[in-house]
């Protein structure tokens, strides 16, 4: 599977953002560690989700190119796939919850994909996007279950560690596994020192039960201010591939969340959404013994307005 | 005074961060140009005014950095002082008005200013200081209006000037012209072609009608949201050097700035405080016929929750 990230990383040469590392005087003293942030709130369509769909579309066969590509997303995937579609000439179709933050929505449909609606408390948007697929034709794009779309989230991770030598801790937020999975491949290729830990919401702790217990557990509709994590379990492909490669799983408060989206927002300057801010939570509120050298990868900056305000005015 | 800019530069090296220079694919679409942000959001205290202060705090003799320094700022340059004052070890006071923004007067002291508020209505910040530094020993370094102050400035220019060539037009938001004729300077040093624009508040128009009519204006506590460009007026200094190097000065609405500031947070995930991000207000707005390559400086990011919320909750 590192051969993959390798590869994807070449496909994805001249397509997706190297984004950059940023750092902060003010959180290395306060964390009393080297912290290097991965800047994934600079990717294309604002998430590292680019990485993966791209990887995974651009690969596809000429025909199944020509009948179009479909997938299920409360949002960044959704957007990456749509950019994705736009940028290969791919017709794209993504079936989103009415719920879905409206920022992602229109985004989705200014990069010209279809939107097809859901009910989540009705039906599985996995279960309607599969039967669009083959009523259609049209090829599925999972937003991480599937080995081309994880291959693509772990080239973040490998940049990083090309770029920062000798990492003690890699901190990734999950939701379905992709990017985490991703990453604790790249760091096994490149960093084997390096414990790469996931970090998910409280109200959404599925994957830190999965890991404990072996035994995959799930999580119906939860309410979490990190919207990009609210999957409801890890898939068949990253749960084995996160107990096999992941050093360890901790949640955060919601309280611990917005503490985080501010931080990056008053000292560092960087509009991070709340799913992305998960690894500085985790730093932040103490549940990690804090590495000499620790990683985070800010997985996305897609946060609408009036959820940023409600944050910032959330001060304690 | 060029040559002055450049030993600045040498004096900053390993104290003020080189900041990046960030692109946005969509801006460069809207407005049919390619669009280089120098991301001064990013420096030390969160502005451009850290180049300034530095470069004239640790050029004073040992005997006036034992008396101490002491200078006037709404924001900014507070935050700036205080914190060379802080690494160098020299003794800080800031004259800040009443209603200064929270969020820069905690910063002030958070490094470890003394500050004296003063009431616009009643008194001239600039009067208060003074006489403080008569009463105390303690030397002046002002907002702007000093070589030293406009040298520091002009290195963030300087930066962007080396990394990006061939500029046509360099957008600088203008308060009292010490960013604006540094960065003019500069630019006559490195990149003679390029015109250098300044930008104010149709609110806080002194220095357009100063530079229309060869004669300096006033405004007196002008009601404009981008705070950091409240001042009075340009200086004995900076009016001569804005004539003398600047091409043109363009004004901006209030709706304007607030758009620029949406913008940057929605499409570039950059936090950019309102008077940081005039250079984009101008060239949203249409006020200026772009050229084929354009230089912003987004020179601040200090922004409180509250005043982003209230932007970011305006959305037209």
């Amino acid at each position: 599977m590192f051969e993959r990230i390798k590869a994807a990383r070449e496909r994805l040469s001249g397509h997706a953002h190297r984004t950059p590392v940023m750092t902060s005087g003010t959180i290395n003293q306060l964390v009393n560690a080297r912290v290097f942030f991965k800047c994934e709130n600079f990717q294309r369509a604002g998430a590292f989700k680019f990485r993966g769909a791209f990887n995974a579309i651009s690969q596809l066969a000429d025909e199944e190119k020509a009948r179009g590509v479909i997938t299920y997303s409360s949002g960044n995937h959704a957007q990456a796939v749509a950019l994705v579609g736009q940028i290969l000439g791919v017709r794209t179709v993504v079936v989103m919850p009415v719920d879905a933050p409206v920022g992602k929505r229109s985004a989705t449909e200014g990069y010209g994909a279809a939107v097809v609606e859901h009910d989540p408390r009705k039906t599985s948007r996995e279960d309607v996007a599969r039967a669009l697929a083959k009523d259609h034709g049209y090829t599925m794009v999972p937003p991480f279950d599937h080995p081309d779309v994880i291959a693509g989230q772990g080239t973040a991770a490998l940049e990083l560690f090309e770029e920062v030598e000798n990492l003690d801790q890699l901190l990734v937020p999950c939701g379905g596994g992709g990017l985490l999975s991703g990453s604790a491949i790249a760091a096994k290729g490149t960093c084997p020192g390096c414990a790469v830990i996931g970090v998910e919401p409280e109200a959404a702790d599925d994957a830190t039960r999965s890991f404990q217990t072996k035994t995959l557990h799930r999580v119906h509709n939860p309410t979490t201010i990190a919207d990009g994590l609210r999957t409801p379990s890890l898939g068949k492909i990253t749960f084995p591939l996160v107990l096999k490669y992941v050093e360890d799983m901790k949640t955060v408060s919601e309280e611990a969340i917005g503490e985080a989206v501010r931080f990056l927002f008053h000292r560092m300057k960087l509009v991070v959404e709340p799913s992305g801010a998960l690894g500085l939570s985790a730093l932040l509120s103490g549940r990690l013994l804090p590495g000499n050298r620790v990683g985070i990868i800010l997985s996305g900056g897609n946060v609408d307005g009036a959820t940023m305000s409600r944050i910032l005015n959330a001060v304690p």
